[in-house]
């Protein structure tokens, strides 16, 4: 079995429950870290430094772009957001499988620098449940709700960059379907090169011996 | 969810246990369907026809492989082996995923005709292991042994035209495994495209109402 953990991004719709489908992986199984995003934006109520974010200033947000200690960074809103490199690679090497949650312009540029990143994507089981569900928060004004549909039409347009499509439609099985598919990508033949190298290697010395 | 079913096929050193594996996977859900292979060589004691082979002269045979009636085929030991198109076709259409136990001159002949087949490939361990799985049936002189090592050696070549690599160490963890890569595979983007154009079709409407 491969030891090497597997970089995850999960993206989905907003009201999609991907942060929640994230806290439950966490919390069930010892093989994920989580990766945390640096951003400029300010913090809000209730956010810490290294919990939330790590909250950056403008300038120190560009050394770390500068000094390719991103693994990839995006602007939205007129702030900064991008995940630190030595996190990633440090949880990697320990064999941890690393989940990052993050939108589909920074899952694109991580898949082209790490093609054997796992790209999740996740979605309510139809565009109405997925409007209820951003109504039903009832936080939000129509105009407000109306800006994310229109971001969630936008996303929708890059599904097709990930490698799976999963409808959360009960918590408690999608958690699992989640974790299984994690689970399972461990035995992709293209993450299994070396074992396999090492079985052929054997045979050849048993047919000689 | 995808409704069509997969077409899995399964392949695997002699002593993986890959028929056990098929076997409880059939026993515990409703969702597979066995593909039976037609072959022309002769029933062994015990053997049905339609159980364990369709049994079928060389002449039937050849005029199944004239009417495109075979999904694969191949020769081995001087006998054909193949996989009737016709169930297969019935039982994806029904939703079921169809699991088929071939070898890999097989496996690419479905995987060149049929791209989105799964294909699997069980293996013991390590070479030892394998070795020993083999000595241990007790009932094959050592030159059977040997020659079995052999194709082993020469099956070990095609694995990186499988999509997974999947070690058989304990066959309750593995056939779990299996189970779950296979329903996971439901999930890829490519088997769910319609379901995601109906979302973004659907999202466009709110957007415009």
């Amino acid at each position: 079995m491969d030891r090497k953990g597997i970089l995850v991004v999960v993206s989905g719709f907003s009201g999609s429950g991907k942060g929640t489908i994230m806290k439950e992986l966490l919390r069930r199984y010892d093989n994920y870290a989580l990766s945390i995003s640096a951003t400029t934006r300010s913090p809000r109520e209730g956010e810490e430094d290294g919990r939330e974010y790590f909250f950056k200033t403008r300038e120190e947000f560009e050394k770390m772009i500068a000094e390719d200690a991103l693994i990839e960074h995006a602007s939205y809103v007129g702030n900064y957001y991008g995940t630190p490199r030595a996190y990633v690679e440090q949880q990697l090497a320990l064999g941890k499988d690393v989940i990052l949650e993050i939108e589909i312009q920074g899952a694109l540029q991580i898949k082209k620098r790490f093609p054997d990143t796992l790209l999740l994507f996740i979605s309510p089981p139809d565009a109405r449940t997925l409007k209820e569900r951003l109504v039903g928060r009832g936080t939000e004004s129509m105009e407000v709700i109306e800006s994310r549909l229109a971001r969630a039409a936008e996303e929708a347009e890059g599904i097709e960059s990930y490698d799976y499509f999963i409808i959360n439609d009960d918590l408690e099985i999608c958690v699992e379907q989640v974790h299984q598919m994690i689970k399972g990508e461990h035995s992709r033949v293209s993450r299994s090169l070396e074992l396999i190298h090492e079985i052929r290697t054997e045979l050849k010395e048993f047919q000689k011996g």
